[in-house]
């Protein structure tokens, strides 16, 4: 398939209310349960890209800094990033509120990468993205720097081969 | 608090058994729903090593190979790696099997971090974690570099000053 | 309070995978299960115009034409149409669609209100609706006939007295 | 299929109790969790009457009154009212209680219509219903008012042709 | 409180259908789904006799005969069947139905005590009960052999005390 | 299948945290949630011993004391005390702890029995069990007496045949 598709054909908003079971004993949501629904709402994206079942391929590091509370709606934003071969990068920004006090707690930030298949589960070939606006093209290019780090910490690549990675001792790698 | 815990009193076993609701179209169990199931073991070993309530500060990077299937029960089991003033570094094990087939199916290693709070969510002191067995101390060493690598990730430490993290180029980080 | 807001600031977009535990013996979306979402989107909608907490009033009633499938992605999206004291009506759209076969299956419309309310449920003055697209001033128009339409049918208005009902006979009260 | 079938035939009665994840943040029963309990029920009772599979063909609007409290006991009693071909009109009683406040808080009243279909979703002939105790024969009797009120509202009946609603602007339609 | 109740005052019926993740591998409802809902339906038949807050004390031994299957509707009925002090013996009868099959499945039948308690959890005097039919009279004077038999189950009478159940060896003590 | 296993093959641990969903009015977890967990921590130990699709053949009677409150973690461990056949004893125990207090709450112990099936669920022969430790010896040794008791209960065998059950009267039937 070498059509191309754009960043914001992908584009996938969830919106969640915590619930008492989503909560600890703070009354704070748990981090399981938003990484949970940061996984749903990235497979999305990532169908809506290849037009296909996806499967979760990694999830990289996530920080958890201001607790988000039980009744604030959580908004969770998903796009494609880049596209390589069968698999797919995705982007995902969490914003929380506090609607009836009128704030807007926090933002996280997450990449997640898919595997696109087919009903027997063999990788299958998908579109490449073509990134337009600035922050999506930002996207696009740290997409490969974040995939030789993931590579490096699954040891599926030696760390002087990540040439792009190298960049982190300079460079920043998170966005 | 000066008392010393060892890493075999954190120790924690959860036995999940594979439910339609955790399964994607392929009957296969969904990356996020693992990651939550992952975050409670961890916030429980966590409890056990801090006798505090605690709250999820990190999950490092985690990749999923093969898939784990519908009525497969995964077993999850958590310890405290290090501890550091009042977070812990926690790590997890995760096997699945289907035990009609009796085939183990896979492993999973994540690494989450966790904060220790009193009821105001203000951080607390915790007791140091020593290792004993020789799998122990290779955790315990690893989990400088591992907090660096999140520093630097997150941006809280500049690449330049994260002396052990250097090592990257040369020895294996994620063991 | 006498500030006016627009309806694009309340718009909530919710998105939602169809598990097996949503579908019936035909693996259908269960109607009792789209009214739910249809009732947590609109009340996040009204929570945004108000910045209350707020309760449901009232259900229009809603018909099911095609199926939704289990697997299927249901995107909905609420607004405020319009205000009335501490009321308020929101109009809900939902898509269904199977993204593997690109196919965009189906369009639920449905209206519910909302009270309202301060900690001890006591309803609260909120901001008018300003409508600005035509459609909006559609929405914003036809509110009144449904109000009445809801009054007669809930036995709080004589049929006689609802002015803009009788338009029933002439006049679409339904969009 | 000819055999007819009584109203009692179909009656269900369904029992629930208000938990944490069922509440908003005043503690009080989301009236979607209602709404979708309603379609259970009343979805049951169909089944009974036609002994088929059934789908939600519409719910007439719902009005809440006073709201349901966290630890209630919530009792639903649905029965069908009347069978057109394929369809059934199916009417939901709820009752409320604070048990050991030996309160009994609320009613609703609520009517859905099902339509039974085959396992390729075609939707097949049902037995008629006789009503006999009076309160059955005005439910009977005032369904095709309702279903008259269905069609116009979902546009698929002119205004001038529903004869049976006209009543609406002399007659009480909702009983 | 020295009033009576009769035990039709307790009648409570529960209406479930068994959903995907009710089922084990074979699509048959698991055992502890069913214990779940006895539990529940029993809880609220007690809080009826005594408007009061109860937990539970015991469940007598349950065998699970046939399977009950995936899209079944389960039907439980719970009554009180004698009060002592502060705690009520409850009897629970389970039907599931193949609706569309017109095939009544199985009964289960099985006891649950509960001990009503005040808001410190202290147990507190309920009233008395009154068996009325011959059905209720029977669970009524059983009542007695099945606590006898509880308590040294659970060691807390001894074996030649149980003057009631000693007619184990005669009598039938499960009816 | 003529080999044997010994109980430590099938020693299962499950931990799960008690949230607000799982408790009544004062906090407390649920009897009919606790037994849920019991069954389906007893089930995978069975479905070690037997490798087979295992279903749920009986509960024996459970007495709860204590209350478990919201918050705390419950860890349940199963193993199988003894075959007969194609069926298995397993016995359950419970603590549940309140961490942050440094408090070991209470323990539960059960017995439930379960039936190793083929896939068109007919019996299939397991492996016999062989205790190895005088603990799991007198598990084994009591598992008769308890079968003869079930059967009793369950009217399957007459009492005056239950030869190992009389002891009943003599010795500890329980452990």
């Amino acid at each position: 398939m070498s059509t191309k598709k754009f960043a914001k054909d992908s584009v996938t908003i969830m919106t969640e209310m915590v619930l008492p079971n989503d909560t600890n004993t703070l009354n704070n949501l748990m981090g399981g349960k938003l990484m949970h629904w940061m996984d749903v709402v990235a497979a999305i994206a990532a169908q809506k890209h290849s037009n296909r079942i996806v499967v979760t391929a990694s999830a990289d590091s996530i920080s958890f800094k201001e607790p988000i509370n039980l009744g604030n709606v959580v908004t969770l934003r998903s796009q494609v990033t880049r596209a390589f071969n069968s698999s797919m990068e995705v982007f995902i920004e969490v914003t929380a509120e506090d609607i009836p006090a009128s704030k807007k707690i926090m933002t996280h930030r997450a990449f997640f990468t898919f595997v696109a298949v087919d009903h027997n589960s063999k990788p299958v070939r998908i579109p490449d993205l073509e990134p337009e606006t600035p922050e999506e093209i930002e996207l696009f290019e740290g997409a490969l720097r974040r995939r030789q780090l993931r590579l490096v910490l699954a040891k599926r690549m030696k760390p002087e081969d990540a040439v792009e990675l190298r960049s982190i001792f300079n460079l920043d790698i998170t966005k």
